[in-house]
């Protein structure tokens, strides 16, 4: 077992964990060999004691991708509590950054206790934030607040999704140095909460709301994802700028985008017309992804490619266009979670035509 | 005649339709044909009643692409009268929507009262809304206002394009549900009225004015078009984010042009350096056209291509660098319109090297 | 001599002016000969009679690149005073500007005055300028105001920088009309400032603040680039938006970068991880390089390529993934600096697979 669990995330080739039927049900004992066998990276001490056997869990053992896109993949009972806990525990770790940051800098006191130290929930701060942010002269910003706290309120799942993305960002973004600055100001973040909420008043059948809120996001972040698209949790639009995801789109569990990368649509008729992406795909800056084609999860899609047809799953696909590496009747497999490594460049040695 | 007529955008061969002297010069009998032959688009039952006959003309049955790029092709006066019945009922199907919209989210009553209902016409409505969106600390909104107003009034060309935009937007973008969410929200659509009040400002000598709007489009929509770029009617700008257009280059009409899209120079010397895009081209996400290039009427080019040599009418060009689809030499022609169509990917096919 | 200058910028192979020990020690003779001996390009007639010398030496006669990118390449005493006079020319320069500006467009009279005339000094009006268009409901311009200028005065250096610039995109782009309009107006150049003054704070210790910068600027500029990225003078970022550099990337002098263009990390591990781009570099828009890659001296890269490796100086890269201009083993050499000339597409006739 522990040649498997080699300290960064990879995909497990061991046939019980990967049943198709519950990937994701795996016995206790063999949770915690995953956690305490990985060996080159271990949690940084400075990191929250929150949460730890479910995160490292999925960071680095996680067995399989599910073959379907679930919006809620890691449902065991069991698992459920210790995530409730880590999430109260979130909550109060940013407050206490919060309070670091302003003995740091004193003059961001009053941005700091009116964005986070006045709000007694992350979702009242998230409301609060959001509806400043996304506020015009034509509309209030306490009008979005209420808006925007219904919905939260409403769904408990949705600060779920919020506060899984906070450790997502965290844990691969080298340049984040903390939940509070990544909620404060990660705009990539921010857009893709924005989109939650929207996403609930779209399938509420709230669509001119909806709407408007996309193309608030799209002015004020330059990040443009349709209400109508479906996104799972975990996931990081790292710098953001020029993002566009289109109405049919479906992103998976655990998937980080660049910057530029467009998940469009093909055609004029409405429908069914856009990517599907699957759990734990690493999609590089610059890429356009177009139609209704599936990224196998775990599938890692080069910098400035254009992909018009399917990846299979923990293929490598580059270029313009994109063409699998390994070719197409063998692909050469990745044994880690692309997502999670974030690394763009390891396949260059074995790009056959890249000659510099 | 039925035959060509199929009831998706298309060229039509029919040597009197294009006769290089009056392009557009069509018996009504024929107009008529066109119109009622359109087999497998209808209509949308609840798309307003106006303006159908040149509209569906210019759909289905636009016979040629004029050789020459002008700003005013649809110019026979038997058209003319429709045209303006359409557009006055344009603006009276926009406050319709509106006090519908209304209807259904109350809380964004001041908003709509503010931004259309109060105006008397969409020429107003549109120098406010520019306005409000426009305006910074050291830039009122009334200055603006004023400023553009007075643009609008002074050339009732110009509110005839913004017209022929909203159609063209309704018409090819499947998420744009009503004429009043593209006049409010579209950044693309914004971006590229601004552009047409700040072109006008060029023309008549006010650069700095020019130069101003442009930079504040570029901070508020992240869409960078220079006031001396020439642009037709009937523009899509989807999504638009990171679009750039130079001083000289030139956009015809009925052109679709996708989000991060170069028209852009090369060299610092002045003079005519930017591309000519013809009418009816459609360039996708993330392509650069660099150089005083020409794409010909009714060319596509794919995402993510590099476009440096000129590209023939109703040819296809992809990758990076761009190639014609068939080959230089014979290369294959395109019978549809690939602005309206909007179809970015029916290529794959024909694109030898792409092998996934 | 005469052959050397050209009047374009180019690179010099006479072996005295390029001495590995001194590149930039030129006797002033030589350096009168260069600005006299420019035959196809002569300074504009109308501009500004600040700086010329220095300011033509750069241009027309730069004799080499230094091999380390140094922060202050032109370091002589000799050009020093002129140097300081010409900066201070430039701000008296620029206020003459506004008040013609003023007399051409009255209605922008209290825009000018408030952003350019009110100001004693150009690191006053610029902490200002920078301090309206970044504040917030949360972070009032007082406070930023206070926090830039601040900067600016403990760091005479920083100025000077700002100033390479201001001379930078005037030279440089031919859309550039005065340096006040660069100023108040191009957020290429606002977003490098509001950098260079993120990167002290950063140096300095005061990483919140300077993270939150980095972020405004983000959603303001759509110009993501992380405090601790090293930039040198005399930079171009040109139209801008959706330009991303990361935190261990170094820019050197005299480099134009064009929008979308990404200089990205690889892997989520912290360390030495973005890339390293030599003086006198031009990078075409939408162009990714990724990883610890060195792009050596008055290099080229094309639009829309992906680099993933090394490029030596003065070669041309193109492509995706990007190769070399003439091929690995022999490949071509520039003889005029590419950042200077702006030359994007003269590299199409020798790109032998570019073949419409």
């Amino acid at each position: 077992m522990s040649t498997i669990f080699l300290g960064s995330p990879q995909f497990s080739y061991t046939p019980s964990l990967s049943s198709p039927k519950n990937p994701f049900k795996l016995p206790i004992s063999i949770m915690a060999t995953c956690i305490h066998s990985s060996r080159t990276k271990s949690p940084p001490k400075n990191k929250p004691q929150i949460n730890n056997n479910v995160y490292n869990y999925v960071k680095y053992c996680q067995p399989n991708f599910p073959n379907l896109i679930t919006s809620n993949p890691f449902s065991q009972k069991s698992l459920k509590v210790e995530e409730e806990e880590g999430e109260e525990n979130l909550w109060v770790k940013m407050k206490d950054e919060a309070k670091s940051d302003i003995d740091q800098e004193p003059i961001l006191s009053s941005y700091y206790v009116s964005s986070i130290l006045a709000h007694e929930s992350m979702e009242r701060a998230l409301a609060n934030h959001l509806a400043m942010k996304l506020s015009s002269s034509n509309l209030t910003n306490t009008t979005l607040y209420d808006l925007f706290i219904g919905v939260l309120t409403d769904d408990q799942d949705l600060i779920k999704s919020v506060k899984a993305d906070l450790l997502a960002v965290k844990e691969r973004d080298p340049a984040c140095i903390s939940y509070v600055r990544c909620f404060l100001n990660f705009k990539g973040f921010l857009a893709c909460q924005a989109h939650r909420i929207a996403n609930k008043l779209w399938l509420n059948g709230r669509k001119i709301l909806a709407l408007l809120i996309q193309n608030r996001v799209s002015e004020v972040f330059a990040v443009d994802i349709h209400p109508g698209a479906k996104i799972g949790k975990g996931i990081l639009l790292d710098h953001a700028t020029g993002v566009v995801v289109g109405e049919t789109a479906v992103i998976g569990n655990d998937v980080s985008i660049l910057h530029n990368v467009t998940l469009g649509g093909t055609g004029k008729m409405c429908g069914d017309r856009h990517p599907k992406i699957g759990d734990g795909v690493l999609i590089g800056a610059g890429t356009c992804v177009l139609g209704n084609v599936r990224i196998g999860d775990g599938a890692k899609i080069g910098a400035g490619s254009v992909v018009l047809k399917e990846v299979p799953a923990r293929t490598t696909a580059v270029g313009n266009p994109a063409r699998l590496l390994g070719g197409k009747e063998n692909p050469k497999r990745l044994d880690k979670i692309p997502s999670l490594t974030m690394d763009h460049t390891s396949h260059i040695s074995e790009w056959s035509d890249y000659v510099i």
